[in-house]
């Protein structure tokens, strides 16, 4: 596995590969990777000739008073992960190459940005949506892949991709969970045990969604009470309980097919976000 | 010559053109061409081995008040001129298929996009960027053309191009006049008679501020009194007369090197604009 450092290093090493005819795979992440992470690379390494993930912690994503400067970091086990999991390029391009100073360009991807995370996080998807763009020109991927756990990040990369014509398909994969449920996250590091402890309502709390619909609940502000009661004596906040249309994102009333119901909860000091899909 | 209407033919008529390592040159347009397409037209066809021009009227980028409906189009006219200049494919997809409906994405520039005919007409420059961004992924050129005409458009797609590392070169190919220095546009077939004869005072006020920053004259507010006074005789309203920074396209004071001096006027019911590029 090679680790490359330069934007322009890295496409001149895909572009030999591309003109042999070999397929590239792409796995963009902020690092300190994780199974969910590393299950992204294993499909990624089955599916393509070439596999590189990127590991960037992107700035412009990050809220004034959110935890840029804390994200945690280690790129000596990220590579030894990368490259155990079949990645043949690990990327990890400096801030300063990435946005040089007269860097101004910014997309955003209306709509779909409105609703959970994007209502909690003022210019979060406009950083996202932009870093990744940058990073598919770069590395011209034939598919990238993203974690279920960032359901909303996963549908705006879906759209961009398609509303710009891009011509790279999006394969979103499973979320990954700790052995009692809880959603794997590098920012699960910053839990204290207890706060550890708390944090598996969350999934609980999506269970509990699920199990209501099952059992032929359909009224979705009713099962939203339900889960914040759940969450309520764990939680220090509770950002969001949202049950939505998985296309639109757009708040359901009357649960008739397939839903996603996401949470977004702060245990301690700790932004947490998880989700499923379920359906009546 | 072929004219192609759906974006997934061009696409793989392009693949199979890269494939076989042909330079694909590009000159996206509005269509109604004139010289000054043409121009760019024979630069393409000179510097590479296929040439695309686009013709598309991009709704995004015309307000509520403007002249969208009205923009004349002469698609007969445009693939004659298009054949005759040496382009391989015109290009021509339908809005529907450019927007679809869950359409949601946008690409601005900030900065670059605050002066000029960015403080004159709101979200223009966002509707150029992304329909070009657009284009440029279907199209995927080694190099798009671009007329000096719209100055900061080009400045503007060249921050784009760079700031998400698309990899595709911008080339801007001079202004091309009528004999007697009113600049070409699809909107001159707009103007009557007289408002024609009027029109020309834009590039006398160009020409009045090149000779006296060539008098030693480097007070851009002094300069820019003297060419409102010559352009209001024939103006029914005028935008913005600018001395500004080529680069950074902010307003200058004292002239001390390269300049822009551009101007946005109205003739009768029309808005044209002018440019050059000037140095002390």
């Amino acid at each position: 596995m090679k680790i490359v450092r330069s934007i322009r290093e890295i496409k001149s090493e895909l572009i030999r590969c591309r003109n042999k005819g070999r397929a590239v795979g792409f796995v963009p992440t902020m690092g300190y990777l994780h199974e969910g992470h590393l299950s992204l690379i294993r499909k990624a390494r089955q599916d393509n000739d070439v596999v590189v993930v990127s590991i960037f912690v992107n700035p412009t994503q990050f809220g004034p008073d959110e935890d840029y400067g804390e994200y945690p970091r280690d790129l000596r086990r990220d590579a030894r992960l990368c490259k155990k999991s079949g990645a043949d390029y690990m990327f990890h391009p400096t801030v300063k190459s990435m946005y040089p100073k007269e860097y101004s360009t910014f997309i955003s991807v209306e709509g779909l940005t409105k609703n959970l995370c994007g209502k909690f996080r003022p210019g979060y998807f406009r950083g996202v949506a932009t870093v990744v763009a940058k990073l598919f020109n770069i590395v011209k991927p034939d598919v990238a892949y993203f974690g279920q756990k960032d359901a909303q990040q996963s549908i705006v990369i879906k759209r961009m991709t398609e509303d710009l014509d891009m011509g790279i398909r999006v394969e979103v994969m499973p979320t990954v969970r700790e052995k009692d449920g809880l959603a794997m996250s590098s920012r699960n590091s910053y839990l204290s045990s207890d706060e550890r402890k708390r944090a598996v309502t969350i999934y609980r709390a999506l269970q509990l969604a699920r199990d209501l619909i099952k059992l032929d609940d359909k009224d979705a502000r009713g099962i939203i009470r339900e889960m914040r009661k759940m969450l309520a004596p764990v939680a220090t906040k509770i950002d969001y309980v949202s049950i939505v249309d998985p296309h639109t994102l757009k708040d359901v009333k009357t649960i008739t097919g397939e839903v996603l119901v996401a949470v977004a909860v702060w245990i301690g000091a700790t932004r947490l976000i998880d989700n499923i899909l379920t359906r009546y």
